[in-house]
Parts: C-alpha cells; sequence; structure tokens
C-alpha cells in the first residue's frame, strides 16, 4: 500500500492537467483579496508551483513590498501545492493554513515572486495516509520569495486539509 | 535616566494627539493593500490600539477569513502600536515587521478585528533604550483577533525600528 501511494504521488505531481490556468481559476474565484494583491501564477508543474504579485499594489511606504503581502503570496503559493496535489489525486478536501512562521531577510523592491520547495515523497505519504485513514491530514511547507537572487522571506506554514465527505 | 524614559513612556501612551485619525491617516496613505483590506482604525488610546476589516473583501471560498488577510490585519496592529509610540515621543524612525508566528485556531466568519496586547513598561524602556543608544531598537508584540468572544488567531511579531538621522 505504501508503495502503491508513492507510485501515484509520483504520478500526480507530474500531471499536466492541474497547471497554471488550473490554479489561477482557483485561487482568483477562492480569494478575494487575490485580484487586489493581483496574483499572478506563473507556473504549476514538476518543477513546483511560483505565484507572482507586482510591487505596486502591495507597496509600503518605503517603496518596498508589504509584510501582509508577502506572507499572503507565500500563503496562497503553499495553499496551491496542496490543492493542485490533492485535486490531481481525485480527492476532494478542503485545505487551511493552521500555522505559519515568516521571516523577513532583506526588502522586496520588486515583484512579488514566492516559490513552494517541494515536499519529500515521505512528508507527502505522511500526509495522503492520515487524510486517507482520519479523514484530516497536515503537511508543512516552505515557501521563498527571492529579491534579484537573494533569499528575501522566508515562510514556513503548516497546512491542514480535510476530506469533504469523509 | 531609566526612571526618566520610563515616565516618558507613561505619558506617551497617555496623549490624545496621535489617537484613531492620525493612525487612520497614516497607515491608508502608506500602504497601498490597506484600502483593498478595508482597514479601519477602531480606537487608538490608553487600552490599546483595535483595528477592525470587514469579512466581505477578505473572504475566502468557505466564507471565513483568508489567512493572509488576518496576518496583514495583525500585523498593521503591531506596526501601529510601535508607530504611534514613537511618533507621540518625538522620535523619527521607520518600523518594519522582521519575524512573526501566527497560529489560526478557529475560522473567523465577521469582521476581523485585532487588538495589539500592551507592552510591559520593561519592555518598552529596553526597546527605546536601544533605539537611543544603537539607532535601531526591536520589539516583540502579541496581537490577538476574537470572533466572538472566542480567541481566534494568535500572532506575535518582532518589529524593528531604525532611527531616520541617528
Amino acid at each position: 500500500m505504501e508503495n502503491s501511494l508513492l507510485e501515484e504521488i509520483v504520478e500526480v505531481q507530474e500531471s499536466p492537467v492541474y497547471g497554471k490556468a488550473y490554479l489561477q481559476g482557483i485561487i482568483s474565484s477562492e480569494f478575494a483579496l487575490a485580484r487586489h494583491i493581483g496574483i499572478v501564477v506563473e507556473s504549476a508543474g514538476d518543477d513546483g508551483i511560483v505565484i507572482c504579485a507586482p510591487l505596486a499594489q502591495n507597496a509600503n511606504y518605503k517603496g518596498s513590498a508589504f509584510g501582509g503581502s508577502l506572507f499572503s503570496v507565500a500563503v496562497l503559493t503553499g495553499w496551491a501545492w496542496v490543492t493542485r496535489h490533492l485535486a490531481a489525486a481525485g480527492v476532494s478536501a478542503d485545505t487551511v493554513i493552521q500555522e505559519s512562521n515568516i521571516r523577513y531577510l532583506v526588502p522586496v523592491e520588486g515583484p512579488l515572486r514566492a516559490t513552494v520547495r517541494r515536499p519529500t515523497p515521505d512528508q507527502v505519504v505522511k500526509f495522503r495516509r492520515m487524510l486517507e485513514r482520519a479523514g484530516r491530514g497536515r503537511i508543512t511547507l516552505r515557501v521563498d520569495i527571492h529579491h534579484d537572487r537573494t533569499l528575501a522571506t522566508e515562510f514556513e506554514g503548516v497546512f491542514a486539509a480535510a476530506l469533504r465527505n469523509p
């Protein structure tokens, strides 16, 4: 069972159906603020997920990105990873953020571009097994925001999914 | 010197000049996203600072508040405390969020109302002393968001201030 789940997970991560158009649609329709932040899904595929927002509507008085906007872009990127993974696996679940930590290392004075680090297969197997057995599962994801090539914001979030019809 | 700073801090906290109109103006003009979030400063005075945003523009697909909006309201409330405190003390400084942790305990299905816990006089004296001596100071603030009377979101943030002309 572990092995077949692992094989299925690998397959899900390679699914071309749940790409950036899918995620752009779901984020725009499901989060009222996403339009004002200017969320653009740049890529969603084997290489992970990249979500971007322009600086203009997210700037603070110093001309750099507002901490709340950086957090929002990061949390949506992590949420997008879980949502895409479960949708591609045919699992009907709601995902929410449960807890997170964010560190602002240097100001972001350009586009807010967030990249989710793909979790390890072990993490994903554990998450899917919890979801299957208990109807609820949690997974910790790391999202990085770079300014030019420097790591500017480090985000770590615990995402909790609950089956819709357990 | 410690005593005179402590006395000054008590006086600053009671200043009526830097009230909700002052904070509403500064937040609206200095954060592009605040208008879209619908930030309203409800009170700013001796009892602390309360900042609110309506659910409508901050809702997620489940009809509860988006985690990024809850974070944004909380971080602005902490930022408002530091900004008001320093302005009332005649200290010209820029304040940014450096690191924070947020826990989502229960969904917020109504207005997003954040209250900053007033830091202890010891914390404030230490912060002001660092700022005076090194040109930079840090203070950790706790912000709570309640839904009805239940604590729904716990935010803790480290705010860093830097003198403009040290």
